[in-house]
């Protein structure tokens, strides 16, 4: 059974993963990052020991390395535990490990996060793969004390789950900056487009996205659509963005 | 004061905006629609009478037009009621009323409708814009029974809103449609999207947009964005969006 956790890297998701851990009764017994101020203040928010050498890393029940993906051979390959390793990383598949460790995994939480923002961890997706039908029993146990949301997927799922968040999550709140600027260009609140980005959301809780689309670009209403081109006049990037999004919405609303 | 109600339009908004007047005390005593299959739906949805001719409205004290922008001057046209009139519209402006009415405005609640789908009013911003001080309050008063958020917005700016509303309603849905289809491509579940997209955007409810991106993208991190667009490789158009988007969310971040 998995207790005594290490965590490798020391950003949002370290942050929010050790919280998490420690609320539901685990312990992370160390924190390791490559900057002494980084280690320093996790530590002091989970309340353990921390380190900025990773051969100081300590007996564990499980290592998770949460580093950037660029960052990750170069960190497994110095990491001499004998335990189980998991990543945590959407687009790296598995396999990357069994060159380092003998019994290891894939834990993936398919959340944003954010280390200023805490979040409630119990109905977030947590993605697991694992070297052995032992070490995937272990996470899975692991993973539900987390959440009640616990699946396997593979590194090729897997992949193709981290490409639609960042369309899901990370382009859909590039849209709402986008919005967010252009009201405060004109002394407008940001505040008016809140219940409808809440509404947005919530209708594909319960309806398809291609049956919750609404706006311009489904009937290409041209008169609207040149209004809003000319007020993009100015801003080349975001016009592009229009052109190429309204193009693409009324192709797949017309073919479906 | 305003209390019956006339409806020139059959789609979405005029449902939903019909079964509110209704919700909340007012009467529709009439609906309008070119397509008697059309007229008539509404009208049994709303329990009151429809015609399929404008010179048949009948009396009122507020006759909400909304049809497609293309078709608005042609149904105003053929308007002859002595009362206040109202458009619905984001992107016209308030002035293309003043040729055909004394009294005149317009009515514009900012959020997705679709007919299927009962929305809340009660906190969904009603944009206002009139002739007169007088018409403005009866406006206002209306508005107030629907919504707790009525607001004096003019031409020029809600024109603004209702680009804004494209960025992050229309294009946000459009994100969770391709992420919809890529899963469904690989046979996973939408489901395991949804927790990620209601707190991407429950977060921007409490922080700035800006401060709230996360992903690939913000750092320009190559190694994935690069294994992303391998597997986009056969979806030219998700391609295209997927580098327009990254490059964009870049620059924002590094410019902020």
């Amino acid at each position: 059974m998995i207790q005594k956790i290490v965590l490798v890297g020391s950003g949002n998701l370290a942050t929010q993963l050790g919280k998490a851990f420690r609320k539901n009764g685990l312990d992370v017994v160390q924190v390791y990052s490559r900057t002494e101020k980084a280690a320093k203040a996790l530590a002091h928010v989970l309340e353990c020991p921390y380190t900025t050498k990773l051969d100081e890393l300590v007996q564990c029940d499980l290592c998770v390395v949460l580093v950037k993906d660029d960052a990750l051979e170069t960190v497994l390959r110095q990491i001499q535990l004998e335990t189980t390793v998991v990543h945590t990383a959407g687009s790296i598949p598995m396999e990357l490990l069994s060159g380092y460790f003998e019994k290891f995994g894939v834990f993936y939480p398919l959340q944003t996060f954010s280390k200023q923002r805490d979040v409630d961890f119990s109905n977030i997706p947590i993605c697991l793969e694992a070297s052995s039908d032992e070490v995937f029993a272990d996470l899975q146990t692991l993973g539900e004390k987390l959440s009640t949301s616990v699946q396997p997927v593979n590194s090729e799922e897997r992949k193709v789950l981290h490409l639609a968040a960042v369309f899901t999550c990370n382009f859909v709140n590039h849209c709402y900056r986008i919005g967010d600027s252009m009201l405060e260009e004109k002394g407008l609140r940001f505040d008016l487009l809140k219940p409808l980005i809440q509404e947005t959301a919530q209708k594909v809780m319960g309806m398809k996205p291609i049956d919750a689309q609404t706006g311009p670009a489904v009937r290409m209403d041209e008169t609207i659509i040149n209004k809003h081109l000319d007020l993009l006049a100015d801003h080349s990037r975001q016009k592009a963005i229009y052109q190429l999004m309204t193009e693409s919405i009324y192709k797949t609303q017309n073919t479906k």
